[in-house]
């Protein structure tokens, strides 16, 4: 197999369109709000189960692209996703990225009420009075504690991105986030997500701003 | 299905047992010497193809860990890989993480010469005066510099972790560094890898030391 010649600047166009005949030659049409978003986590993973177990709210996008335009930041639960969320775009609308994952008095929290950082975090996360998307990459304690403080009522983000990684719970807390009736979501069922996942659906839903 | 209630210290320790079992009953056996990475990579993606795809050359490992514990640093192609490498770790062994991806001068000398910012990054290395470890996690423009650095006798790694992702030179990338006899190598052959995988072979190896 012979190195492609592909011009640095059309490398990422090229990816797309082999995506893009990839996904038609298994017979695959991804709904059309859908389809950046999608094909951004296959390009970022190379992994085509994403066309397969990415499950949307109705809206979803439309609706996260307009909140981000109104300048919502995003809560993330991973350091890893929030260096690769794009946040000069982010900027641009006026919204920032939370992690609180590092942060010492999470730390102590999650020690005191033997729970995990990430579910300490997301406690931290209510306290900010602004429009948040939540895009969970890691843990699924996060999205479980997340789930409960949105039935709880005690916050009402303007997106879940449900992309846990794993093999404990990760299943269970992504179901959960489907049985939410008010709150938009973009969840990877199943398995499979991961930081770099969570950080390609934000930056997805930027580009399209 | 249900949640199930596991103490947050013990869900890393579960996660790999269930890797281990399906492993088994996959009939996978994985050499000694290869499994905490392989594991880990994994457990870092629930993509199970990790065990497939995933080629040491051999002794890799050990090298890794020799030159990890001689206070070798790593150079990343990724911002998202260098935030997800446990530099507490690699900073009491004496090495420290690399990623000159955002660099001025990076940017600016690709732009002269018509190539990637990671080809640049990669040129950049070279300059290092130490042991190295890269961690390749996004760009085959990066890995196929390398190639021709090593090949040009320009630099000499103590071990490359081939792990690109996507679509475009990807697989040509990593088999070219197959065809090396001299360097230590892990490399996730195919379309698979990303900077997740990069950064958690890199831990999976600081684990170990």
């Amino acid at each position: 197999m012979e190195i492609e010649i592909v011009r640095p600047e059309e490398i990422e166009k090229r990816s797309f369109a082999i995506i893009s005949e990839e996904l038609k030659a298994q017979g695959m049409t991804l709904p059309e709000d859908q389809e950046a978003v999608t094909k951004r986590c296959i390009h970022t993973s190379a992994d085509f189960d994403y066309a397969r177990n990415l499950t949307f709210s109705e809206g979803a996008v439309e609706k996260a692209k307009e909140a981000i335009r109104h300048g919502a930041s995003i809560v993330t639960d991973t350091q890893m996703a929030r260096s690769g969320i794009n946040k000069r775009v982010l900027e641009q609308y006026g919204g920032q990225v939370y992690c609180f994952m590092s942060d010492t008095d999470v730390a102590e929290e999650a020690k005191r009420a033997g729970t995990t950082r990430a579910v300490a975090s997301m406690e931290k996360a209510c306290a900010l009075e602004e429009d948040l998307i939540f895009a969970i990459g890691n843990a699924p304690t996060a999205l479980i504690r997340l789930y409960e403080l949105i039935r709880e009522g005690r916050i009402a983000p303007k997106l879940v991105i449900g992309a846990p990684v794993g093999f404990v719970n990760v299943v269970q807390s992504k179901e959960q986030i489907l049985t939410l009736k008010d709150t938009p979501y973009i969840v990877a069922r199943g398995r499979k997500g991961g930081s770099n996942i969570a950080a390609c659906i934000c930056n997805a839903l930027l580009y399209q701003c």
